[in-house]
């Protein structure tokens, strides 16, 4: 078992190096102290690594480094090594633009004023009812070789850099202004690249264990590589994505491609549960495959949260196009709301309380009735710190899932955990459950 | 101001340097090929880097490196600058053990079993009904020289070890094990090192931006020199964390600390709105802020969500105690839920529209009756990708605030960007309306 992880670890670390005709590797550079104190989660970093894998390009390493002159050079000086640098950070108004200097001195390049980056941030700023002051306008400073990247929600521009063979973009931190930026950016360099001739598709797995999946499909797995489609396992808990891809110009490969994604279908059965064209979501897979599948069933769905007060139906609504199949849930986190809105009796919560068997039947039951929908799943438990007994510890939860007129309840014991990852596994175990359970029908 | 702001940031990156006794500085190295392809967001780093900062000890830099020998050599090698290193990864059970064996030859030793963990490992195992095999049992390897880490929650030790003058810590990646294990490793450390002798408070402050903030407690903070009293501004949004911290050695230090923050709370009025000792959890501070104050007053809150799906819900659910003020909510998602559930008119529906100031006014009148309370907020808007028309584009959103008999409504605009970005807005914005609102009372 350990050679066959190893293996596929091995194909997933190097998955592009024998598809992409520049073996690409990247450096990411991070620079914030609001990084380093722990203020603010790297979320830029993981973004732009999941984007330039999607074009075949590997990040051998990631550095997060202080707003300092020396500890920038340094980092940058080792982005000589690759063949593309990432930089994102210390552009702001208020930072003292020691990366923009620190980025003219090892470019042996001056900062000069741009005229349509000056505009950008002047309509910017007009659209937001301000007038430009000092430290807007010093945002119009640019390194005098670079190309520059055109910011539309924010006041700091990107710039594309070269010095010897390496590519240098500098990008600011601020998540919502990198995310179009690195982007349009992708879109210049693949092209330059040759790199958008890599074709991925995404099939979604379900319910069966990453090493099972693999002993299952290994001898299609190994017709893949005669035809040069590459595979890398994605595994999220009890959900796995493969994504294969394949570099365009080898003749008739499409047709390949879908032809052994039609034969995948054909083994893996109801735990093949879809797939999609180059995916760069950043959405909950599992809550995206249910509304899908519900979609295609034309079922609509509603919950009765207690312990979980709302996370569930929050992950449903942050995928687009949730409005049709979801019709609402109603957040029963007192007693007195299970008993008058999901008519749940006095006499189970007297006798058994909000967490059991009983209770949650009668809130699923309220549920579905209220809100007309065809699936209705409630859960009730003890999330902590307080309010464990030793017959319900921290970390019990019951759900009640009712599919048409069928229904199961489920105890889970998610243990003496945070208060936050007890609802996080009753989130992921709830969607898990109904999704297994609309396949099994 | 751009002076002052660089002011403030020197202070707080260096904030421990003068009060540490020994300057201590630390390199965090997190292993994984899952952060290099954005498979996983390091939250590691980010919680890792905040707990040493609480006890005095400032992350330099994180650098993060793939499963492979020579990278991993290369980021110890680095660490020899360091006083601290802290490690995290590659050590699961289906990891083929690289960093394992690349820290023993690292450190000069050798691999041996060890006795206790081994019985942990059987422990953890036969709680979960499972038996131990070959690679659960390599897991008990650990390096001859190493103080070992017990792991209560899973099957990887932890293990501290010392080169010249540096200590290197090596945990799991698996968040839920790294965490008590980083504690358990700190309460140690900090007391070999004398760090534990630092106090910290933190104040909240609420509704003013920082750089007012700054100008109107200037004298005081000056004063606060003269104490050795050391100030840090943690901004986010509209809440500001001012971290005080003292070396607990100097004379009569805590009542002149407790001194200078009644001084503060004079100065603050209602912006002052809460304190707390060494803050170190990870719960959303409006949210927290906003249950104190509520059950201050005794008063109960629920909502009523359309766009934001159960979110504003989940937010405050989060927060241990929040049954005590929060009775649940409506997700009224399709507009049958918002005419059927919370008795919105067919007419205002058919006339106004679902995202309308008289749609959110009926939908908040609706869940304040409906589950009795003294607040009711209620949201409706439009979050994308799709629904969005010249009058009402993407990124519209209204919301009503009910407080006791007291109705505002409120038209945000938050721009036509990502649907997640937009439901974070609405949330956030939800929580700092009411609690703004409630201090204005």
């Amino acid at each position: 078992m350990l050679k066959r992880f190893q293996y596929l670890k091995l194909k997933h670390t190097y998955f592009f190096l024998d598809i992409c005709p520049k073996n690409m590797k990247a450096l990411i550079i991070n620079i914030g102290d609001e990084l380093l104190i722990g203020q603010v989660v790297n979320t830029n970093a993981s973004y732009i690594a999941k984007q330039l894998n999607l074009y075949g390009i590997f990040v051998d390493e990631i550095v997060v480094v202080k707003d300092d002159k020396t500890a920038i050079l340094n980092a940058l000086n080792k982005g000589l090594n690759y063949q593309l640098v990432i930089i994102t950070g210390g552009l702001g108004p208020t930072k003292d633009d020691i990366t923009k200097h620190t980025l003219a001195e090892f470019m042996e390049d001056k900062l000069i004023e741009d005229k349509v980056v000056l505009k950008d941030i002047e309509n910017l700023l007009t659209s937001r009812g301000r007038t430009m002051n000092k430290l807007n306008k010093q945002q119009a400073l640019v390194l005098s070789q670079c190309k520059v990247l055109r910011n539309y929600v924010g006041t700091a521009p990107g710039m594309i850099m070269k010095k010897n063979n390496t590519t240098f973009v500098s990008l600011p931190g601020v998540p919502f202004e990198m995310k179009p930026m690195i982007q349009e950016f992708l879109k210049l360099f693949s092209k330059e690249n040759a790199l958008d001739k890599i074709i991925h598709k995404t099939v979604f797995v379900f319910g069966i264990p990453e090493s099972e999946l693999a002993i299952k499909i290994e001898n299609w797995e190994n017709e893949l590589k005669k035809h040069h489609i590459h595979l890398a396992y994605l595994p999220n808990r009890n959900l796995i994505r493969l994504r294969l891809s394949v570099y365009s110009e080898i003749p008739n490969i499409e047709d390949t491609l879908n032809q052994k994604i039609s034969e995948l279908k054909n083994i893996l059965g109801k735990h093949f549960v879809g797939e999609e064209e180059f995916e760069h979501t950043e959405d909950n897979p599992l809550a995206k495959i249910l509304i899908q599948k519900l979609k295609e069933k034309k079922w609509t769905i509603s919950f009765a949260e207690s312990c979980t007060g709302g996370s569930i139906s929050a992950a449903i609504t942050k995928i687009a196009g949730a409005s049709e199949v979801f019709n609402g849930s109603i957040v029963s986190y007192s007693n007195d709301v299970k008993h008058t809105i999901l008519g749940v009796s006095s006499d189970t919560l007297n006798k058994y309380g909000a967490v059991s068997k009983e209770c949650v039947e009668e809130m699923a039951t309220g549920v579905k009735k209220l809100l007309r929908t065809d699936i209705a799943l409630s859960v009730s438990g003890i999330a902590g710190p307080t309010g464990g007994t030793p017959e319900k510890p921290i970390g019990t939860v019951w759900m009640c899932l009712i599919i048409q007129d069928k229904i199961q309840t489920k105890l889970f014991q998610f243990g003496n955990n945070s208060r936050e990852y007890i609802i996080e596994s009753a989130v992921f175990n709830a969607l898990a459950w109904i999704l297994k359970s609309i396949l099994e029908l």
